[in-house]
């Protein structure tokens, strides 16, 4: 219904996940009223990011050359690996400034639902990673969710026997959190996950 | 946080309507993920619409030309005008197809809140055309929301004066509707715009 470019962009807009028809239609009107420049300026950064970034060639996190920053820094520790299902789960990570080992990006988590299994992961590349990097310990990052703990019971099964440490976050109530409001899945892992404390 | 071009890539995004900071993340790594050739597909197309598509220098409907497909068209009626909101309610009402004029798109309507008023919408423009082109009748289309009502009631009064037919689309009950499950606004209106019947 619409002249040729303006329902082509709505097509290519609405193949963006989250982006139904109706938000498709609005952003591209949006970008038809906007100044030529301003408009162009994302279709530049698409361009930019699809020339300048990809995946590092180590651990899958996003890299503007070869590998990371965070493979490439010196100051890392090499033998601890924080395996996480994506680029966004480092981020979040690196946040919190607790973690100085090297990441693993399994870019995505099991879901039979969606029909991603091991194979559509970077398990593989994980695995090859272990003995050449001398790993001591694989911390399993992935979401407290269902894709996300299936994800993490089945890597601690698959590394198991290869003799190095293998560690899960921690489930518990958020902080600042009230135990009032609280799921009862959240207080019971955190009740599972109770520590001693000192007296 | 991200590598240049992807945080690049993710604030173009979120500059987008309706696209919050999660989404234009979500999106910027779904276009990281594709092929290089479908990500750029994307970009082309933003640029294609900027370069081939502006507005109609008549009706300010999208047009490949100076106008568009429609004030071009020899078999339209040129004497009645359908004054609408958007280039999408053109569509909508070419869907119909119970109109054969031509349209007035405002971009916009009236909402003092947003700060729109006459000024930022096509009515002088619209004021423009009615002597030249001779126009018999204005039908007013905009939405029957709060917005669309005012602007509505705003250039009815506007051209009252003016010695032609203005007419505002009905409002009532959706054809297939239930009355059961009709708003009060909705069903009150129905009535109000209740016509005779043949017997």
């Amino acid at each position: 219904m619409y002249a040729g470019p303006v329902q082509d962009l709505i097509d290519e807009l609405g193949r963006l996940p989250g982006v139904g028809p109706k938000s498709a239609q609005r952003i591209a009107f949006h970008l038809l009223k906007l100044p030529k420049e301003e408009a162009l300026r994302l279709a530049r950064a698409v361009v930019e990011m699809k020339e300048r970034v990809a995946l590092c060639a180590r651990c899958f996190n996003v890299s503007e050359g070869d590998e990371c920053g965070i493979c490439t820094d010196a100051r890392r520790d090499t033998r601890v690996l924080c395996v996480v299902e994506e680029p966004r789960d480092v981020v979040a990570v690196e946040k919190t400034h607790e973690f100085r080992g090297r990441y693993h990006v399994l870019q995505g988590a099991i879901s039979p639902i969606e029909g991603i299994g091991p194979d559509q992961l970077k398990v593989r590349e994980l695995l090859a990673r272990l003995e050449p990097e001398q790993i001591s310990e694989v911390i399993l990052c992935t979401n407290p969710n269902i894709e996300g703990e299936a994800t993490a019971m089945y890597l601690a099964r698959l590394l198991a026997p290869l003799g190095l440490r293998v560690t899960r976050i921690a489930s518990g109530l958020p902080v600042g959190g009230d135990l009032e409001y609280a799921d009862e899945l959240t207080l019971g892992r955190a009740l599972e996950g109770r520590r001693e404390v000192g007296a």
